[in-house]
């Protein structure tokens, strides 16, 4: 088995933006994406697997069973913005070769549907409780468009680890142009409230209009249950990842 | 060298179930297809091996070695129901991209074989004492079947990891269909109370009768160990596997 | 790079007996085989150089650097007896794969020098103070040779690990039969006395006269490092290896 | 994709000398080479990416983004001596068969500039508080020209780990002939006193000119973060890498 993009239905985009959305930090891509699929009612047009993927498989409340994948959503925009192709799925590859091969797999499946640019989404560790969006891009034009509608430049230094990192890197030897947009977050918990944060951005980005009204009742649920932790004191197990910096981000 | 098949002698089988029992979780899965090859007289037609499999030599009671490998027997049924063939074995793959491997290899020769139907069998990790046999499927079909001869859905969400999990998963790319059988066990050492309950479900299921109290012995001499580890209160260090979650299941 | 073997000199051995002694538990089978080739004045006649070694060189005392290598010494029998081929070296594979890769590439050379039969030489731990050698084999005619010789057969279950065991595992898909000789230590430490009883062993299995006798101070350096570790007793400390279980081998 | 050189320029330099200066230990080769680099306005040539490198993207000051990579300099001398080809670059290699890959690539670029001799620069881990510059090498007579430079020949059993030593050991398999050139070091810091130590013999040994004033702002702050963390104990936490022994090198 190979890491490979197997599609379920042939649709001709028209210079599609790609936005990845797999999980990673505080699971605020995977939740942003995800929303935006539903939101915009996009239609699966393929899916990825790969041995990179963890060797289990999932089951459904009916006893149904899949692996570990990614899906690719394909929404047609009514008006003149562009069209979307969105990526979400249920993990990221399990070893360093694998990290690569699958966002190489990503880039050349963008590249078949005429995908010119890129936008990632993930989380940003913040050890404050902050709310910004922060950005780095392959290229300039497309940074001044993030900051315009929010975003702020990434700190220096700090490394954007996974896919929603290798897949700008890798631009770099394509026609294509990238964009990171990372959602601060405390990382204990998936984080609705970071999503919301990044989708605020990345619609006025895209000129598209989505009501996020409906992440409000999950970022309740969500502060309620960091309440619940905060006040028996488990926060410090619960923070995984790097112990120390600023920003490691996934 | 390559993880492979190598047939020891050519059978014709007709449109057989493929039963896999590779040792996972409380051995279950080993436990109950070891003995159905026993209990069924079944003969060897073929082994694999894998460089995913350990890198040791097992040693038998007369010096002889031999590697850790896969070993595939075969059951012509006497009667109307279908042929099967069993894979037991010594190990599963050590890595995420060797257990992908191995599965696919399997699903492989399977297809030589003109297999249509895969049942894998294990362990369910469960907290409280249950007997009961969790199932899973690729088939809507097939999971009543399971239903109708005493299994229960697993609950939604549950990985089912190893290669018990992916042949299901790995089928949806071929024409087979499969079904994975989970006797429900404590998981702290070889269970074959739970591979009597598996092979209750299992044997029902394909229509086989088969003389099931040969394991009642070990079953005794597993309680036995049981209760005197439970005495002396060390279950703590044996339980392995993650250590919270409703389900991990091997 | 590729794992390969790099022949430095052009032999037409006789069908000759290959020993196996790369480092492993106690350093028994390094100590014995290297013993072996100085003895012998065998002279090297291949390397066998590989990505699954570890990724550093090691400095002699001129400051000449190397790679970790394995390498091949040939000594032509002057008597009626077996040429051999023996392989000592720096490492094992540091990967399951690159475990077998390296067994694989040592049989194919072997098969190139019209080896026919293998014996692998290590250590096999032991908690008691015993001298005994311990066999396994693919042949039943080799295991009753060496058990004349001195040997006896191993425990049941007990795993040969790494190349020592593979070697042997692998030989099934050949025309040629392995011996295993493991000599038992307490293996915290380099051991010689467990060499030379290996080599007691394998003399007079070959019917080639060895002067053992070149192992002695070794041996007594050896004992008195022992006995000094066991006063500020730290033995503990040393083990490594498997905590449990009557015989992990390397 | 696959590890791999991406030419900038062409150039042609005359039988030039590779020295190379990877992140390692103390950082001393990456300061060394970096600062060689700056001081004769070398200009860049080509880039190495690979797989093997980490999985995340490094981000500037501007938002711009990059993979982790290696960069080839090159430095045309005016005067009599040897043109330079100078490596640097972001990290090694993140697994065992990476290194190999990673040494083997940057080899074979070597041999297409037609480079004959290569010199690797790291920290050597000392214990004491030393400036020596340790070396080891393929050739005689560059260990000689190293030792006239003021180098010291490298302790007989130390391992050269990472690439600088794999360059060294694979060149064996070529035409080329290659030096180790190691600062000591406490290690726990970015050393570039060490640095300084190195590019002494360096220059002298290449017949360069090189201003190394420009590190002592450098040594200066290293020395104040040292002498503060000395006071506040912390030392034995930044340790890190092998607990014990002499030298073990990166």
């Amino acid at each position: 088995m190979k890491t490979e993009v197997r599609r379920l239905r042939k649709v001709e985009p028209r210079a599609p933006v790609l936005v990845e959305g797999l999980p990673g930090m505080a699971f605020v891509g995977r939740l942003a994406v995800g929303y935006l699929v539903e939101a915009l009612k996009a239609e699966k047009i393929a899916e990825l697997y790969s041995p990179h993927f963890p060797y289990y498989i999932i089951v459904d409340a009916e006893g149904r069973i899949r692996l570990p994948k990614g899906e690719f959503y394909y929404w047609r925009n009514p008006d003149d913005g562009p069209d979307l192709v969105m990526l979400v799925g249920d993990s990221q590859a399990q070893t360093n070769e694998g990290q690569y091969e699958v966002a190489s797999c990503v880039l050349d499946f963008a590249r078949e549907l005429g995908v010119r640019t890129i936008i990632t989404v993930g989380g940003y560790r913040s050890f404050e409780d902050r709310s910004r969006v922060i950005c780095a891009s392959t290229s300039r034009k497309l940074l001044v468009k993030a900051i315009e509608a929010g975003a702020v430049i990434s700190p220096e230094g700090s490394p954007i680890v996974g896919i929603a990192g290798l897949l700008l890197g890798l631009t770099s030897f394509t026609e294509m142009e990238a964009l990171c947009l990372l959602g601060e977050t405390r990382g204990h918990l998936p984080d609705p409230r970071a999503a919301k944060n990044v989708l605020r951005v990345l619609s006025k980005l895209l000129g598209i209009e989505v009501d996020l009204a409906g992440l409000d009742k999950s970022i309740k649920e969500a502060a309620r249950i960091e309440e619940m932790i905060s006040r028996i004191d488990i926060s410090g197990l619960l923070e995984g990842g790097p112990a120390e910096g600023p920003g490691y981000i996934v």
